[in-house]
């Protein structure tokens, strides 16, 4: 859409539009809500003053860009979001020109901005396109954007970076960053300064004091933006980025710089839907809901694996004060909301920051704490490093406790829980076991406490599958399997996680009987179980919420390898080569195959 | 050591006697010279304040800490620095209570000092023990510690924080962090204070400058620590870090304020030693040397695969305008230095960053530019998010250009490059590949800027392993092995990179002939090659400086479950799951079994 020649007014009745068009479409396939709403002057004004056709509009996580798809061609599309084949919940160059990169994990569009910049000047470009980067106050706690905001201060190259704070990342802000953001008139240096004037009145008496006044005016405005004054890049602001004649001035001003500048926007979650303005957690992410009342539409489902991981903690930790834990700024997401309320000492957000995160728990498991670090699966690819040379090479009782592990649905590929085990499995000293549902999950998390070494669980967004009519779960023991049931005849299904429900659902649809093994522990695994079997059964399908590269199949074949065994067949399940879209995860997983009838048809073709 | 009740004088003659200790050992054995130098008077000061028995000493890297050693009951044993069994060259607990934790990569102290602060807390011991960090200022532009500062700021824990400020990481200090503590005063911020001051000056004449000289004065001293004020930990500094009554005086007061404080020391590199004083790079890391004249007593080897690398990459270079590339901090030890130099606007320097060298690098693969990302095999681990979700999700022909993959020697655990195989295979859209020697290696780099979607070759430390008498190596086609030796019989060696070194030495002390195909692709796989060879060998084993759980072997293994194949027996001679320890690097490859003559022997039991 051309805003180049709308006046303010018509802009305004286009932000209207806008966040009808959104509420309209997420309150009925869910998505992101409120910093979408909030943004939505901030894009208009974007769009107005720089052209996404050429120049690079980078949005960081890009979870409040939905103004900008509106804006680009999708509007009708729009009712879409997210679902399967539909218009992604993220940017998405393969879906838009417009969509420069893709996003979703957070803070990496300054970074970007870098790298487009150094194109740009090489390219002899810089007088036709500039970067413009979105990034979130929440996002500015992760270490990558010091690291490109270093480079930039020292480089210098034009970029225009909105900061978009709406004083809160998806929960409350945590950190010096946010607070020094959001009260910097509090802040040492500027306490200090007004202790140095006051001593001057005091020595110099009141002839002194207009100065000192004067001075500290003409420096409060710098005040806030002082960290990135100070790292080389200039400050603009704070402004209101509800405010679209002054935003557009402003960008304006800033595209003319031809430096690296931010603006410091401030905005108001939510805007525009009185029942989620100003609100923190809720409305980050929502279901679909009734948009007069604002409750949710969604039926009130089987337990999630979340509920019981926070369900299992909480009943650990009344007997043990050795449990510790951390989440990166997914509080709610990954259910230790109300452990940092029970125990507020022993529990902690450490905001986007999962490197940090890792290695202030293994600090505390050094310390002889337990830590359990709590992450969702496509998040500890941040912390992948400190997993290796802060844990595993200490050796140190760290629990990962993996959320969102398999197929996340709509949020689609920057989310999906699927490399886990393939890049964890590598590592020395780490053991990696999942539970399959409730009972087995709280006997896992029994094992984990225990454990004296690094470990990890992986569970997955939602329920389990379901595993009604199976034998129940028997105490975790290191490196112990379960076997479930025991069939004459070559087929073994070996489940992991979740993947024992895929397992038990899929053998159902078949017309003879097989027999099914709980793997439990992918490292190490179980050899005598697993030798037990070789003798029994020669074709084995392995079933698992996991990236068949390097995977759960990939293990029992070098099991098999090592035994010098070459008599059995391994065919796995597990996910392909490819990155996996966004979508109800049914209709995902039909697309790739692995629903149980889909398997059950595969299997039997082998069988 | 208990230092006390030492004088000052007795302090400094310690100093000296450290010092020489330290030259003696490094000059013999090889080492990190500079910055342990430099640092000596700060650890004397720590001991001196501190005790390392209760207070957790956290030396970040710890390449700086053998005074420290030195200090803590290894005087003697120190002559065995880096040797095989003997002291490692950083921190390690296995080797003395007195060192709290394993380190080597950069920028993990502040969080681990978190970490610990927390655990002190809960044990009720804040008023025994106290973290005390040691950090140079090369390691403060890592993202890390910018997410850890963000917690102490907020939470401001007890913790003391030395910055040893050498100016210079173990390159030239890069970005605006590093300027920011070396020229303070030049500052965007101090600048604007300035024409601040002078506008009152102009308007209220003479009687006001001095006041605003005053003030100018009162505020510059805290200056250079703005960042970490604004971020709520208290500064002090700059302070002389080679005064130990100045600094004890300021370790002292630091240890009572019970709560997080920066001390700013300034460090001259290579201090003590005149021929390496202030000097960058070169004395950083080096081996053995003759002390009196500081040239090198090492002879000259075979060319290193870094230097092949620089040329081929020079090379390329000339008929290509588009080849781009970054280093995080490492320009020598990758072999970038003469492409900054000669392409100042083509190859950067982004400074100890990984996370934001690769997503900047996507930037530009994104802009039709050909990045080659060149990291050392374990620190890509700091990136590998940003290789799954910024390159690969995109498709992007970013080059990863692994330096120091398979085992490093002296360095040892924390820099052994084992894991890269294993994470990297499972990320969707990446290719591997690998050169076994210098025109292999030139090949497989026309291969990389050819190739259009992420890729990534690895090579070793060093020189390659001897390959003379085969084959010569052909062009580089996408998935196409090289069958070097082809016999009639079993056995098929099978090497990846350095391996097909070490299988062509092995095969040579064997009684029969065997087939060998140099793999080059571990993805994808040569899949044609493979069938025929199936056909032809039943036995095949693998030789490839990697780690064996996810590694070439398990590939292979996968191959043949994918084919249905299973007679065909596997046999990998990759790393077994263990860190692998310091040491030179032929003595550690006998200790784990992988020298020709042992893997000989091994072959033949199978046989």
């Amino acid at each position: 859409m051309d805003l180049q020649y709308k006046s303010i007014a018509e802009l305004e009745k286009l932000c209207e539009d806008i966040r009808k068009r959104i509420l309209e479409v997420v309150s009925k396939n869910g998505g992101h809500l409120s910093s979408t709403l909030g943004a939505t002057e901030l894009i208009v004004a974007m769009h107005k003053v720089f052209d996404s056709k050429k120049d690079p509009f980078i949005f960081d996580v890009s979870h409040q860009s939905y103004a900008h798809k509106l804006l680009t061609g999708r509007w009708d599309e729009f009712d879409t979001l997210r679902q399967f084949n539909g218009i992604c919940g993220y940017t998405k160059p393969s879906e838009s020109e417009d969509d420069y990169f893709v996003a979703g994990h957070s803070s990496t569009s300054i970074s970007l901005g870098v790298g487009a910049a150094k194109a740009i000047a090489l390219k002899g470009e810089q007088d036709e396109r500039i970067p413009v980067v979105m990034i979130g106050d929440g996002s500015m706690t992760a270490g990558m954007v010091y690291e490109a905001l270093n480079e930039l201060g020292e480089r210098k190259y034009p970029m225009v970076i909105i900061l978009n704070d709406n004083e809160m990342s998806i929960s409350k802000p945590i950190g010096a960053v946010s607070r020094m953001l959001s009260s910097a008139m509090a802040s040492p240096f500027y306490q200090r300064f007004k202790k140095t004037t006051e001593a001057f009145v005091d020595n110099f008496g009141e002839g002194a004091r207009y100065i000192a006044k004067r001075m500290e005016e003409s420096l409060k405005l710098v005040t806030p933006g002082m960290l990135f004054e100070e790292m080389g890049i200039d400050y603009i602001g704070p402004v209101d980025g509800h405010n679209l004649t002054q935003l557009i001035e402003i960008l304006e001003t800033a595209k003319q710089l031809k430096k690296p500048v931010i603006i410091h926007a401030q905005t108001l979650k939510g805007k525009g839907y009185e029942i989620a303005e100003g609100k923190e957690e809720k409305w980050h992410g929502v279901g679909p809901f009734d948009i007069s009342s604002g409750s949710s539409s969604k039926k009130s489902s089987a337990k999630s694996a979340t509920q019981i991981y926070t369900e299992a903690l909480l009943h650990l930790c009344k007997d043990n004060d050795k449990i510790v834990g951390a989440t990166a700024a997914m509080p709610s997401g990954t259910g230790l909301t109300e452990l940092i309320e029970k125990y507020p000492n022993r529990f902690w957000d450490v905001a986007i920051a999962e490197q940090h995160a890792v290695t202030s728990m293994a600090a505390l498991a050094r310390e002889g704490f337990k830590p359990f670090c709590t992450i969702y699966s496509t998040f500890l690819q941040r912390g992948y490093d400190q997993v290796i040379h802060d844990t595993c090479l200490m050796d140190l009782p760290v629990v990962f406790a993996l959320d969102r592990a398999g197929i996340v649905g709509e949020d689609g590929e920057t989310h999906q829980g699927v490399f886990d085990v393939s890049f964890l499995r590598a590592i020395p000293n780490m053991t990696l076991f999942a539970p399959r549902d409730e009972k087995s999950f709280h006997q896992a998390m029994a094992f984990a406490t225990e454990y004296d070494h690094p470990c990890s669980l992986r569970y997955p967004r939602g329920a389990f599958l379901d595993t009604e009519g199976l034998p129940e779960s028997t105490k975790f023991t290191l490196a112990k399997s379960q076997l479930l049931e025991s069939h004459e005849g070559d087929i073994l299904f070996i489940g992991y996680g979740n993947g024992v429900g895929r397992a038990y659902a899929t053998a159902k649809l078949l017309d003879e009987s097989v027999s099914l093994l709980d793997l439990r522990f992918v490292k190490p695994l179980d050899t005598t179980m697993l030798r037990e079997m070789v003798q029994k059964h020669k074709k084995w399908f392995v079933f698992s919420d996991t990236s068949k590269m390097g995977g759960v199949g990939s293990a029992l074949l070098e099991f098999l390898a090592d035994e010098k065994i070459t008599d059995v067949l391994v065919e796995s399940f597990e996910y392909d080569d490819c990155f996996i879209t966004h979508g109800n995860t049914k209709v995902v997983e039909e697309s790739l195959g692995i629903l149980p009838a889909q398997l059950a048809k595969k299997a039997e073709a082998l069988i």
